[in-house]
């Protein structure tokens, strides 16, 4: 097994990013493809002695700029790290991909370089997030598509259901819909309309909508939603975790019980820190491609490219594509090719 | 000053209620006009001590059933406690209303009974939500309008800012539009077009977009979102807020260390749950109508509708409604009627 690795993508590269697939290495024995500019790589991995056995090395001059246009990827950036991933994956230098660069750029360099499955016209972005739960739910789409028809999130619905037991192994998961109500009647005229296909497609453990306060409590496995709404609502529990965790460390720093509480406690507050902060959790798979491609967060760190690693190594392992292609061709819900 | 008081709606009713308009008379002053069903609230007030005084009591034999069609509010309903609330102050009997009872009942209510400002064709819900500043931003709207022009969106815009202005006395608010990415090119059409309006409207200290992850971070004062964008933030927040109450409680409760914290920070533990819970924070203004209608949380304790009542006085005593209508009339972005 063998995962290529952006090593220019985030903001903590490419030490990070090295670190990371260092880390992989050895506790999942696979081998990394890290790329970018090789003299730059070598030079972080000597001066923070890390053991570069079984990582290899390929070449990339530029990196993808954040701002950029995300369409550059496909055909003007062929210099970058992104890009050069994004070829060897293609080209079947590696199994799956890892990348910490630009949403937009990985959505486009996945749908249309390693291009998409069959029945799939529009690739959506999966998130793992923990929750009551700590293994997770997936919400999806949470960024591709801020415009969606009613048959593009039936189809999220089946590549999530796919995604989850592949991947998690939890078989037929609960599948709700995100909306601003429980009630069938709630919503826009898309999402009223989903429901309607979600609900009459037996291949899917459709159990209704799910309001926003829920979706971390634990009741239901797939989380579908439009990319708009989707995105808000990851990002909002992104900044409220964030919010209370500086919240809380206030609190401990105020008066005399709250800092011999904070030494007391300091072991369950390390943890509960990083069980609340959502940028550490690996990697949002783009889903309804051809190949395993794991956006990891902008911002990750050593652990979490490692956890984004494993996602990549999980979604090869267990054929994941393929399983999502024959879903689609089964589905009963939605047209096809939406 | 006299606020009608919806005593049959939400789920503590009318116990609550009661004791919340107890606690306002007292505080702020004002008189209150509680509306149900007279021999009941006068039970529930001798046999709870609650003092009378500053309380008048007038009949509503029924209560408006959260699972009933909204729109039935505004004729079919005419024994509830709701509709009598709204036709009390449609009446003039008192200067603003408060209830906790079904959203969408009170959004229509307020809507065809007490009618909209001319300039707004679709009032929005407005909630004002501590952050980091305690004081809190207007997200609006959150719930009345799934379906949205960017016309609505520049309205918005417009009302929140005099609410703040009126409300909370903040001068020139800063007004962001919520949005999947900061840049004027995120988002669908209807966000792309908005972005547009609101960044012409010389009367609007317009700041861009803003991302779910930084609303709590107070970077904007007014955050203006459609109804079921809105709706999805304000109840992702919610949720995530009673995630971490619930997963901090644990912390305090796994081993002795813990233990001892608990009992050493007992104060500020619980001035933290308080702060974090999202159900207990006063009202939601329906903005864009006639007269003042808060609309308190579900789930409101005698705290809650206490600070609903102080809304719906502020509001009343600042002349919101006829400020909004001169600046809707002033307005340089979107169409009339919008």
């Amino acid at each position: 097994m063998r995962i290529i690795l952006d090593a220019f993508g985030g903001d903590l590269a490419p030490l990070e990013p090295l670190k990371g697939a260092r880390a992989a290495v050895k506790e999942y024995g696979v081998e990394i493809l890290a790329v970018g500019d090789v003299e730059k790589m070598t030079a972080v991995c000597r001066e923070n002695n890390i053991d570069t056995k079984g990582i290899a090395f390929k070449q990339a001059d530029g990196v993808f700029d954040m701002h950029r246009d995300a369409m550059d990827i496909v055909k003007k950036a062929k210099d970058t790290s992104l890009y050069v991933a994004f070829k060897a994956l293609a080209d079947g230098e590696g199994d799956a991909m890892v990348s910490a660069g630009s949403t937009g750029a990985v959505i486009m360099g996945a749908t249309f370089i390693i291009k998409r499955l069959k029945g799939c016209k529009r690739p959506a972005l999966g998130m793992l997030m923990p929750g009551k739960n700590p293994d997770g739910f997936l919400l999806m789409d949470c960024g591709a598509n801020a415009d969606v028809r009613p048959e593009m999130l039936s189809r999220f619905a089946t590549i999530g259901k796919v995604y989850m037991e592949k991947v998690t192994g939890r078989q037929n998961p609960r599948i709700a819909l995100l909306n601003n109500g429980t009630e069938d009647s709630k919503g826009d005229d898309v999402h009223i309309r989903a429901y309607k296909l979600l609900a009459r497609d037996k291949n899917l453990n459709f159990i209704g909508n799910i309001e926003g306060r829920d979706i971390l409590n634990d009741e239901a496995d797939v989380v579908v939603a439009d990319g708009f709404s989707g995105n808000i609502a990851l990002k909002t529990i992104e900044g409220a975790a964030a919010f209370m965790n500086g919240e809380m460390k206030e609190m401990f720093k105020s008066g005399l019980g709250g800092m011999i509480s904070a030494m007391l406690m300091k072991k369950q507050l390390k943890a509960f820190k990083k069980r609340m902060d959502y940028t550490e959790y690996g990697g949002a798979p783009v889903l309804g491609v051809q190949k395993g491609v794991i956006k990891a967060h902008g911002s990750s760190d050593a652990n979490a490219f490692k956890n984004a690693i494993r996602q990549a190594v999980k979604y090869a392992e267990n054929d994941v594509g393929e399983t999502i292609e024959k879903a689609l061709a089964e589905s009963e819900s939605g047209e096809e090719n939406a």
